[in-house]
């Protein structure tokens, strides 16, 4: 709690007109962050508006306030302040902030990303933080707003998104003890963590179907192929790893891929490549290799080809990476 | 805190050569909290004996103190006292309590569940925490056993079991808050959710499969048939109620069954029925009603008979509670 920025309390306690904002293609702590912030500064008596790049998702227009979230249309040019949520650089936003119209305006950065480009005229970054979520419950905490009804709502929604609720591995004792405040305020975690990480379309369980029946296993590796056809019946599932992790829990894997046939801007075939291994093993300089980026246990990467020609370029570099760790 | 029954406080420091059990098919929350009161009851200087009915399976060999449980055969007559963990009642700890070797021994009943049938000398039965080990958290404190070291990794083994890592309703600020000192105490979080809830052999996740690509679903009914066939290529999963978990997890669906085939102790065919139901909806009459129990949310029965027949019986009955429910 003693580690929040100063300048941060300060910015909020002289500024009267602000703008919170948040990252494109947002997520649960997006969402529960830019709302919690609002939720604050709305508690302080301050004037505050709430802009998204995107679309409010389906799953999140039940967040107390979601409907207040306006579009980059409707974005003023005249801020006291603006407020950075999540977004580890500022072109994370999108169209949201716009460099000529809004120069000028000082700039806070809210972030617990180790990536953060320290991009604004105040930085309050803590990597080791589960999720900006958590650090507003600290903010909260600083500016005597109490931690009840709606913010706590949004505040362990974004916790529980990032934490695949305290499942990763960086859910420490305090992301459990800010859960905890927020629980006590009278946050519901059931019905969080049900309407963000328990659901899924019929759809979706019929692919899983289609994909875990055909699933190759050798030298330690598991991976499955996820085409075209089987992903129309399925609905769209862009970014959704679920099924990569789901085959890392196998026991005798130590790596896990999936690989999903998509049609690239060009029109040509590509895959789409999702990497996972246990501890001990590291998928990160495979991605890396190919073009794409990641983690040790969680890495990715899109390679132009059809699922035959990526297979056979990538499933032998994955096989050679777990010889190399498994002979460590 | 203040809860923990006096009189087993007096017990445990009165006694001096003390029989801990717990209870058959023993799950997480079994394993954790034997384990985790032979801890306490040793740093308190007592002789302490661990016995359970079944051997200890896989997943649970690693934990700390594991391979000092003893079988039944292997259990004396003479003890101070007897705690029961985890069991409802004390039939459920099979061959190791033996009535007529340990009639006369003070029993002490250690148990979260809301059916317990206080049968010991001394009952301390809380249904408000999520799990046993939970209790054990506040008897260390009261004990001033500090929760460290194997201690701390037993109690949170049985509490992330026990919730599914934080996701059952009953998952209350203190559960958190528990885990919390447990953790600070330096159980690993990430470790203990890998080793029990995050693994499965290959052959389950390929029956998985199977099961979801012939899914059913009408009038609001999610359900699967797993065959004798099936399961036989993925290897025994007795009591395993996560394809159940993951039917209900459809958007679509406000209610799941699975429906796996069995071999009952007559040679006879048999289904082992297992019931979710999403909030709003009640499973537990259903299983009632068919000889079986559980809760609102999951319940379950096992029935003579053939797939076929049994679910001709069940299927309408579910509908029909279904449609009562969603026209509520």
């Amino acid at each position: 709690m003693s580690m929040i920025e100063p300048s941060l309390i300060q910015a909020i306690h002289t500024h009267n007109h602000i703008l919170c904002i948040s990252h494109v293609n947002p997520d649960g702590d997006a969402y529960g962050s830019l709302l919690g912030m609002g939720w604050i500064l709305h508690h302080l008596g301050k004037q505050v508006v709430l802009a998204m790049h995107d679309q409010t998702s389906k799953e999140f227009q039940l967040l107390p306030g979601a409907h207040q979230i306006i579009a980059p249309n409707a974005v003023a040019d005249h801020y006291d302040l603006i407020v950075f949520l999540d977004a580890s650089s500022r072109d994370r936003v999108g169209s949201v902030y716009q460099e000529n119209r809004h120069q000028g305006i000082p700039v806070a950065v809210i972030d617990h990303h180790v990536t953060n480009t320290y991009f604004g005229d105040i930085n309050w970054v803590r990597p080791d933080c589960a999720a900006t979520c958590q650090m507003l419950v600290y903010l909260a905490d600083a500016l005597q707003v109490p931690l009840t009804g709606a913010l706590a709502e949004c505040l362990l929604t974004g916790i529980v998104t990032d934490t695949l609720c305290f499942r990763t591995s960086n859910t420490t004792a305090e992301v459990l003890e800010a859960a905890m405040h927020l629980i006590r305020g009278g946050a519901d975690l059931a019905t969080i963590t049900q309407r963000t990480l328990n659901q899924r379309s019929l759809g979706v369980l019929k692919l899983w179907g289609m994909v875990l029946s055909e699933l190759h296993f050798e030298e330690g590796v598991i991976w499955a192929l996820i085409s075209r056809e089987q992903l129309k019946t399925a609905g769209d599932l862009s970014g959704d790893g679920q099924l990569s992790s789901m085959l890392i829990t196998a026991l005798e894997a130590d790596i896990s891929a999936t690989f999903t046939e998509k049609i690239d801007e060009k029109g040509l075939s590509a895959v789409e490549c999702s990497f996972r291994a246990k501890p001990g093993f590291n998928v990160a300089t495979v991605a890396l290799e190919l073009g794409g980026g990641g983690h040790p246990a969680a890495s990715g990467c899109t390679l132009p080809g059809t699922l035959a020609e990526v297979t056979t370029k990538v499933l032998p570099a994955l096989k050679q990476v777990r010889a190399i760790y498994a002979n460590q």
